[in-house]
C-alpha cells in the first residue's frame, strides 16, 4: 500500500472541498444568513488541512488498482466528515450523525434525508444539500483527475473506482481528457436545465437547487412536498432531464463529438433502459388510473416517479407509498435495476442486468444443445469472460451486502416493508422507499447503528461496492 | 425430441400412481370413510390409462439432458393433475383448482394448503396428502430408476433432472444402484421415525402422516395448528427428523456402506448446513426470548421453527408471524438457503450458497492480487467452471423467475409481506409465509391466476428450475 500517494491525494479532495464550500457561503451572503460563518470556518479549516497534506509529495508515484480503490473510498468518507460539519455547526441539524447521514446522502446522490421538513433549513444549507450531490454525480476523483497535473498512467484506477458500470470505457484514449468530456457535458446539460427551469416559471433559487439534484441524480428537495407543488411544466422538464442524466453520457460524446451520430441510437443498453421506463410507466399507469379522463394527469405523474426512481433520483410529485401494490413493486423493482453504465444513476446498472440475464439464457439454451457455444455479446461484440464473471460475482456481493443490512436494520424493529426499502433505497442511491420511508416519511426515527449501516451501504452504492469492502478488510492496509 | 420414449415414461408414472392411490383406498377401508370410492375410482383409470400408454414399447430408446428434463417436469405435472381428481370427486375439497394446488403442494413438499382447517379432510384425503410429499421428496422418476429395467445409460440425464443440488453425484457407478440405496435410506429412516413417535404417545395414524411429511421434508399438517398442540417429546423427535431429512443422503450412504466413516463429518456443506441452523437458533432465541426463565421453552420452539424452515418442510409449533422483525427476517433468509443438496428439502441448497459466496471472496482477492489464481474450492477439490458458471446462471433464474411471479400475484393486491413470502414459501418449497399466508393462515383466498403462479414456482422450485422452463420454449420440442 502506498501511503503517501493517499495522502497526497486525500489532500487535494480536503482543498477542493475547502473551495466548495465557499459556494453556499455566497449563497449566505446573498440572503443576509448568518448560517454562512459555519460554512465559511470550514472552508478554511479545509483549505489549511488539505493544504498541510499536499506540501510533501508522495516518493512514489506508482499506484494500483488496490491505492486506486482505497483512495477513492477514503476521499469519500473524509469528503463527508468536513462536509457536514457546517450544517450541525450551524444548527441547521441538532446531532452530528444526522448530518453525516445527510451529507453522505447528499455525495452518493441518494437523498435520504433525515429532515421532517427541509423548509426549516437555511437556504444556505438546502443550496450545500442539493450542491453535494451535482459534486458526488460525476464523481469528485474524476473532477479532481479532469484539473490537477495528477500523474497520467495510473489514474485510471482512480477512474474504474469511482466510476458507475461494469466497465469504464475510456471515450478518448487519456483519462485525464476523458474526464474532461464527461464534466463539459455535465456541466453544460446542468446549465441548460437551469434555464429550461428559469422559463418554466421556477425561481432562480430553487432552480439552480434542481438542476444540480437532477444532474446528480440526487433527490433532495427543498420544499416539503419535493417537486409536487410546482407546475406541470417543471415536472415535465424535471422528468426528462432525470431520464436524460440517467442514459451512459457516451451517447451524448458520439452526439457531440463523433461523425457516426446513428451510432449513439444503437448503444443495446440505452435502448433497453428506455423500454423499461417505457412499460415501467405503461404497467402502473394501468394498474394505478381509474378514470379514463385522468389518463394524461397520471401519465405525467406516473412518468415522474418512474424516471426518479429508475435514474436512482428520488424527486416525487405523488406519494407512490398509497398506490396498489403491483405499482408498489413495479417501483421497487426498477430501484434494483437503476440507470445505464457510464450515468450519474445508481442502481445494478441496466448493462449488468442484461449482462445477467444473457448468461441464464445462454445456460438454458445449453440444456437444449450440449453442444453450442456459450458466448455472449452486447452491442455485436463478444463479452469476456472474466467480465461475466465480475458482473455475476458483483451480484452475489450486492446480495450478501443487502441481507446483512437488512438484518442488522430489523433489529430497530420497523415493518418488513419499511427494511426493506430503506437499505433497496440506500444501498441503489435513490432516497426515499416505502412505510415509514415513503415521499412524506423520513430516516430520522432509524437508531445509531442502523444509520451507520444505511450510509455504509449509500457509499458502498455509490462506490459499485468493492471501494468499501476494501476498506474493511485488513490484508489490503499492508504495505507493498 | 424422442416422443416415444416420453409416452412410455409417463405412462410408467401414472401406472405407478395408480398403485399409490390404492394407499388411501385402504386407510378408506380401516375408518369406514366413503372418499374411498373417489380414489379406488381414479386409481383404476390411472391403472387403465398407464398400461395403454405402456404397451406399446418406443421405438428409439436413446434420449438426452433436453428428453431427461421434459419427461421429469411433464411427469410431475401429470402426477398432480390425476392425484388433485380424488380430492375433488369426494367433496373434501370444492374447486378442482384448489384440489390441484393442494397436490402440486403435496407432491413438491411445499405443504402451502388452501384449507382453513385440515382437520373437516377425511382421513384418506389427509392420508393422500401426507403421503404426496413422501412420493415428492425423493422423487418419482427415481423410484421408477429404482424398480424398473428401464435401459441404463440414459437414467443420469433423468435422475440429474429430478435430484436436488447443483450436481448429482452418483452414490455407486450405476444409477439404478444409487437409486436403490437412496430409497432404502429414505424408507428406513421414515420408519424409524415412526417408532419414535410412536414411543413418544403419537396415534399411529398421526405417526404415519407426520413421518412422512417430515421424511419428504413436506409439511401439511393434519391438525389445524399443525404441530403445536402435539407432546413437547413429539416436537422435539420431528424437530431432529426435519433436521436430518435436510442432511445430503451421501452422508447416511458412508456411514451405514463404507470404511471412511470419518468422511461423512467433513463434507462442507454439511458442516455449514449446521452452522447456519446454530446461528440461526442463537439469534432468533435471544431476539425473541424476554425472559431467561423460559429458555429451554424458547430455544424448543426456535429450534423446530427454524428446522423447518430451513430444510423447507413447513410444519409449525408456534406462529412466527407475530414474532420481532428480525427474528422475521431470519426465518425469510433461510427459506432461500434451504437444505443441503442431496437432501429432499428444497430452497437454493446450502452448497450453491457456498459455490456464490466464494466466488465472490475470489472476486474481491482478485482486487488485492491481481495476479491470483481464480479458483474455487470445495471439499478440498476444485469446483469446475463450468459448475461455478452453471450456480451463477442458476441464482439469476432464480431471482428472474421469482421477480415475474412477485409481480404476477401482486395483481391480488395482498400486502407486500404476504406477495414476497408466499413466492419465497412455494418456490422455495416451504409451505406458509408471513402475514395471509402465515402458519395459522392459508392460500386460498389467492386468484385463479396467482395459484397457477404459484404452482409453476412449487413444481420449478422442486425440479431445480430448468425441467419446467424447457416446458414453455417451444425449441425444445422441435423433433429430433
Amino acid at each position: 500500500m502506498n501511503f503517501g500517494i493517499i495522502r497526497y491525494v486525500l489532500g487535494m479532495v480536503v482543498d477542493l472541498e475547502g473551495i466548495l464550500l465557499l459556494f453556499p457561503c455566497l449563497v449566505a451572503l446573498i440572503y443576509h444568513e448568518k448560517e454562512g460563518y459555519s460554512f465559511f470556518l470550514v472552508a478554511v479549516v479545509c483549505l489549511i488541512l488539505g493544504t498541510i497534506s499536499i506540501i510533501k509529495k508522495p516518493k512514489h508515484k506508482e499506484f494500483y488498482s488496490k491505492e486506486g480503490f482505497v483512495i477513492v473510498a477514503l476521499s469519500w468518507v473524509v469528503l463527508s466528515i468536513f462536509g457536514a460539519l457546517p450544517m450541525f455547526l450551524c444548527g441547521d441539524i441538532e446531532k452530528y450523525i444526522d448530518a453525516l447521514f445527510e451529507t453522505v446522502s447528499g455525495f452518493t446522490t441518494t437523498g435520504a434525508s433525515i429532515s421532517e421538513n427541509v423548509e426549516l433549513f437555511s437556504n444556505s444549507t438546502n443550496f450545500w444539500r442539493c450542491f453535494t450531490h451535482w459534486i458526488g454525480g460525476m464523481g469528485v476523483l474524476v473532477f479532481i483527475l479532469a484539473i490537477t497535473p495528477l500523474n497520467s498512467g495510473y489514474n485510471m484506477h482512480i477512474m474504474r473506482a469511482e466510476s458507475p458500470g461494469p466497465s469504464v470505457s475510456k471515450i478518448v484514449p487519456k483519462v485525464k481528457d476523458t474526464a474532461k468530456i464527461l464534466y463539459k457535458i455535465y456541466f453544460t446539460m446542468t446549465v441548460l436545465q437551469f434555464f429550461c427551469l428559469i422559463i418554466a416559471g421556477m425561481p432562480v433559487y430553487d432552480s439552480i437547487c434542481t438542476a444540480v439534484g437532477t444532474a446528480g441524480t440526487g433527490g433532495f428537495g427543498i420544499k416539503a412536498d419535493s417537486m409536487a407543488s410546482y407546475n406541470a411544466a417543471i415536472q415535465v422538464i424535471v422528468t426528462i432531464f432525470m431520464i436524460l442524466f440517467g442514459v451512459n453520457f457516451n451517447v451524448y460524446y458520439i452526439l457531440l463529438k463523433t461523425k457516426e451520430k446513428k451510432l449513439a441510437f444503437k448503444i443495446e443498453e440505452v435502448k433497453v433502459y428506455f423500454l423499461i421506463i417505457f412499460l415501467a410507466i405503461a404497467l402502473i399507469t394501468i394498474n394505478v388510473c381509474n378514470n379514463v379522463k385522468n389518463i394524461t394527469y397520471t401519465i405525467r405523474h406516473t412518468a415522474f416517479q418512474v424516471g426518479s426512481i429508475i435514474t436512482t433520483t428520488g424527486f416525487a410529485t405523488k406519494d407512490f407509498n398509497t398506490w396498489p401494490q403491483l405499482s408498489r413493486a413495479i417501483l421497487v423493482l426498477i430501484m434494483f435495476i437503476g440507470a445505464c453504465a457510464g450515468s450519474t444513476g445508481g442502481g445494478m446498472k441496466v448493462s449488468r442486468i442484461l449482462i445477467l440475464i444473457k448468461s441464464a439464457k445462454t445456460e438454458l439454451n445449453y440444456f437444449m444443445h450440449p453442444r453450442c457455444v456459450k458466448t455472449i455479446k452486447m452491442d455485436k461484440k463478444v463479452v469476456e469472460k472474466d467480465q461475466v464473471r465480475d458482473v455475476h460475482a458483483f451480484f452475489v456481493t450486492y446480495v450478501l451486502i443487502f441481507i446483512v443490512s437488512l438484518l442488522i436494520i430489523s433489529l430497530d424493529n420497523f415493518d418488513a416493508v419499511t427494511n426493506f426499502t430503506s437499505v433497496a433505497a440506500t444501498f441503489n442511491n435513490i432516497g426515499p422507499g416505502l412505510n415509514v420511508v415513503g415521499p412524506t416519511g423520513n430516516f430520522a426515527q432509524f437508531s445509531v447503528l442502523s444509520k451507520i449501516v444505511l450510509m455504509l451501504d449509500m457509499l458502498a452504492g455509490r462506490l459499485e461496492i468493492y471501494p468499501m469492502l476494501l476498506l474493511f478488510m485488513p490484508k489490503a492496509w499492508r504495505r507493498n
